[in-house]
C-alpha cells in the first residue's frame, strides 16, 4: 500500500515556522511509520529571501511569491504563520476556495475576521485549524471543537498571556513593583520592548474573542471584549490579596449569561489560592473550563515559544492530512514495535521507613547495606525512641534492582524489626 | 440542505448510558442547530428489560438482543458501555467489520485487547473512539491521538483513579489512617464495597496500559504494568512527606526509556508540593504530559461519574458522526446567533483601594456612597496612617453599573484623595 504524500505549503518562517520545518524534517521517517503519512514541506513563503539563511533549511524551498504556494498542486495543506491581517487573510481565503485545508496560528486575524473565515471554511466543507492561535501548545481548541462539541459550556476562564502572568508571578514572589517586574520580563525575553499588546490585555482579548466563537458560537465584534490591563496593579494590591488568600491574575473570562447571551472580558482578577488557576505561575498558560455535564476541566501548558507552538501546528497538519487520506478521522493507535521495559530495569529515588531496635550501631549496619548496593542516601531522620524507633530515608536515584537487593539485606539484619513503607520519590535527582 | 440523521445504537444503559441518552434527548435541537447533525438514539441493548424502568427513556427503544443492534441498518454509530470483556469485544468486532464506527468507555477491554482492536479498526479504516476509557471527562485521548500525534512524548504521569486520590487526600488533610479514609470514601460513594480494583492499583494499571499504546505505540501484555496499591501507606509516611515538602499520590507513569522502549507502572509516589499534579485533590483526575517539543502540559478534571463520562462519550459520537457526514474533520465553529453581553450588564465582587484623608467621618462618608448604590461591603481594612492611609474593601457581588456609579461618587468625595486599584474578585458570592 503506497503511503500518501502530503505536501505542506508554509506562509511565513519565523520562530514557529522554522521550529516546525526542522521538527518535520528531523522526524520524517518516524512520523511516516507511525501515522502512515509522508509529510513534506514543499514550499516556504517569506518576505525576504535573505532571512532564511542560517535556519538549516534547503534554500530551494523558499519563495517570496506567497500566492504561488497556495495554488501549487503539490501543496495539499496551507500553513499560515505570517501573522497580521493582510495578506494572510487573502491567502487563507484563496486556499479554502481551492478546497485546501488551512492551518493558522494567527490570533489577531481570527479575533477580527474569525466568523467570516469559519463560515467560509464550513461552506466549502474544508478544514480551518487554529490550535496554536490560543494558548500555544495546549490542546485547547480541539478539546472545545471536538471533545466538548456537545457540552453545554457555562464558563471559560483563562490565563492566556504568558508575559503578564510572568510579571504578576514575579510581583507575587519577590514583592516587586510592576515596573521592575516588567523590566525583568523584558530582560529575560518574556516581554517585548513595546509591551503594550500584552500588558494592556489586547493579546488576551483577541484570544477571548476566539474562545467566545469556538466555545459558545458567538460572533464578537471588535470592542465586544472589555479589556483592562495590569499596569495599575501595585505591590500593595498583591500583598493584600495574599493576606486574604487570593492571587492576582490577568484573566480572560468568557461566560454564558442565562437568557442573555455571552459575555467576554479581560481584566486582572483576584482568585482564591485553592483555585486550580491560582497555581499557574511564570510564563505558563491555563484555561479552566466549566460545563453543566463535564463539570470542571483545566488544560495547562506552555502558551508560547517556537517549539510548543509548532507542536500544536503539527497536530493540526496531521489532522488535515489524515482527513485527506483516510476514512477514519483519528490517526491509528499505531504499533511502533517498541519494547516494554520492566520496572526492575528502571531507576528511582526512594523513601523508606525502617522500624529498628534503638541501640548503638544500628545506623552503621543499615548504612553499610545501602552502600554495598550502591544506593546513596540523600537524607535520613530518626523518628521516635525505644520500641517505636523508626529510621526514615530518602535516597538519591538508584536502580530498582539495587533497591530490591538493599531491601532484602535490610530485612535480614537483626537490628531491623520491619521494613515499612517504600515509596518512590519523583523530582529528586 | 437536509440534515444527516445519525442513529446511535447503545450497548448497555447504566449510569453513563442513561446520562448520555438523557443529554442527547434533552438537547437534541440545540445539538442539531450547532453541529448540523440529527443525533438519535435508535436502539438500547440491556441485559434485563426490567432495569430500564424509571430512567424516563421510551421503553420501545430497549432490547435484550445486542447483536441485533450492531446490524440494524438504522444504527450508524455503535456505543459500547456494557463493560467487561465478553460479549463487549465480539460486538465491537462485529460493528467494525460492518464498517460502523465504535465508541467505547471500556478500559478493561482496551487494556487487555486494545492492540488487536486498534489494528482491526485501522485495517477497516473505521473509527474506534475511547475518550471515556481513561480519565472520564478529561479530553486526554483525543489530545494524545490528534493534537500530539506528531509529538515525541517522553513521559505521561497521571492521577487516573479518583478513589485512591480521594483516600490519599483525606489522609493528608485529616491525618487519618488508611482504613478510616477508605471507610469514609465508601460512605460517600467514592469507593466500592469491594475496593480491591481501585486501592490495589488495577484500575490505574489498565489505564496505564491504554496510555502506553496511545501515547507511545506500545503493545503491553497483561502483567507488563508493574502495579502497587496504596493499602500500606501510613499516616507516618504522609506526615513525613508533608514535612519534606512532598505529597503522596498514586501515579500511573508511562515513559520513554531512551534506546530501550517504554516502561509503564502504577505505584504510590511522593511528588514535590510545587508539582502541578500535587494540587490535584479529592476525586479529581489529572495527567501530566511531557514532550520534547511541547514541553509540559497538564489536563485536569473529573475522571468519573455519569455526566462527565457521558460528556466524553458524546464528544466521540459527534466525531464519528461528523466523519460520516462531512468532508471537514472538525465540527464547524457555528454561529448560534447568541448576543454579546457588555460588561456593564454583568455583576462581580470587587477589591478596591482608596487613598483617603486620615480624619474622623471618612469611613461613614465612604460607606454611605457604597450603600446608596446597593453595593454591599464584605470586608474593609485600613492600611497605613496619616498621609499614607488607605481603605481597602472587598465587596459582595454587585452590578458593574452600581460599581461604576459608586466609583464616580467616591472620586467626588473630599475625603477621598484617590481611587487606586479596582480588581474584580472571583469566588466571592
Amino acid at each position: 500500500m503506497s503511503t500518501p504524500i502530503i505536501g505542506i505549503g508554509l506562509l511565513g518562517c519565523g520562530t514557529v515556522g522554522s521550529a516546525l520545518v526542522q521538527h518535520i524534517q528531523r522526524r520524517h521517517d518516524e512520523l511516516q511509520a507511525r501515522l502512515g503519512i509522508d509529510l513534506r514541506v514543499v514550499r516556504i513563503g517569506v518576505r525576504d529571501l535573505e532571512r532564511q539563511r542560517g535556519l538549516g533549511i534547503d534554500a530551494s524551498l523558499f519563495t517570496t511569491d506567497l500566492g504561488d504556494i497556495v495554488h501549487d498542486p503539490n501543496v495539499d495543506v496551507v500553513v499560515e504563520l505570517m501573522g497580521g491581517i493582510e495578506p494572510a487573510r487573502s491567502h487563507i481565503i484563496d486556499a479554502i476556495a481551492a478546497g485546501k485545508p488551512v492551518v493558522t496560528a494567527n490570533k489577531a486575524l481570527l479575533a477580527e475576521h474569525g466568523r467570516s473565515l469559519f463560515d467560509f471554511a464550513d461552506k466549502h466543507d474544508t478544514d480551518l485549524f487554529f490550535e496554536a492561535a490560543v494558548a500555544g501548545g495546549i490542546p485547547l481548541i480541539r478539546a472545545l471543537r471536538q471533545s466538548l462539541a456537545g457540552e453545554p459550556l457555562t464558563r471559560l476562564m483563562g490565563i492566556v498571556n504568558g508575559t503578564t502572568n510572568f510579571i504578576l508571578t514575579e510581583m507575587d514572589e519577590s514583592g516587586a513593583e510592576y515596573e521592575d517586574a516588567l523590566a525583568e520580563a523584558q530582560e529575560l525575553g518574556y516581554a517585548e520592548a513595546d509591551p503594550t499588546a500584552d500588558v494592556e490585555g489586547h493579546d488576551a482579548a483577541a484570544k477571548a474573542a476566539i474562545l467566545a466563537a469556538v466555545g459558545f458560537g458567538a460572533s464578537p465584534a471588535v470592542g465586544d471584549v472589555h479589556t483592562d490591563g495590569i499596569a495599575n496593579i501595585t505591590s500593595v494590591d498583591i500583598a493584600f490579596a495574599d493576606r486574604l488568600g487570593y492571587v492576582v491574575k490577568l484573566l480572560a473570562v468568557v461566560e454564558h449569561i442565562a437568557g442573555r447571551g455571552v459575555a467576554a472580558r479581560v481584566h486582572p482578577a483576584m482568585l482564591p489560592v485553592a483555585h486550580p488557576l491560582a497555581s499557574v505561575r511564570g510564563a505558563f498558560n491555563a484555561v479552566f473550563i466549566e460545563g453543566s455535564e463535564v463539570g470542571e476541566l483545566m488544560l495547562y501548558g506552555r502558551g508560547a515559544g517556537g517549539e510548543p507552538t509548532a507542536s500544536a501546528v503539527l497536530g493540526d497538519i496531521i489532522d488535515a492530512a489524515r482527513n485527506r487520506s483516510s476514512k477514519a478521522s483519528a490517526p491509528p493507535v499505531a504499533a511502533t514495535g517498541v519494547a516494554m521495559v520492566p520496572l526492575r530495569e528502571l531507576a528511582n529515588a526512594f523513601y523508606l521507613n525502617l522500624q529498628v531496635l534503638d541501640q548503638p550501631g544500628v545506623l552503621a549496619a543499615v548504612a553499610g547495606v545501602f552502600g554495598r548496593h550502591d544506593v546513596s542516601i540523600r537524607s535520613m531522620e530518626q523518628i521516635g525512641l525505644g520500641d517505636e524507633a523508626s529510621l526514615v530515608f530518602i535516597t538519591h536515584v538508584a536502580g530498582e534492582r539495587n533497591m530490591t537487593a538493599t531491601l532484602d539485606d535490610l530485612r535480614a539484619l537483626d537490628a531491623v524489626k520491619q521494613v515499612g513503607s517504600v515509596i518512590r520519590v519523583i523530582g529528586v535527582q
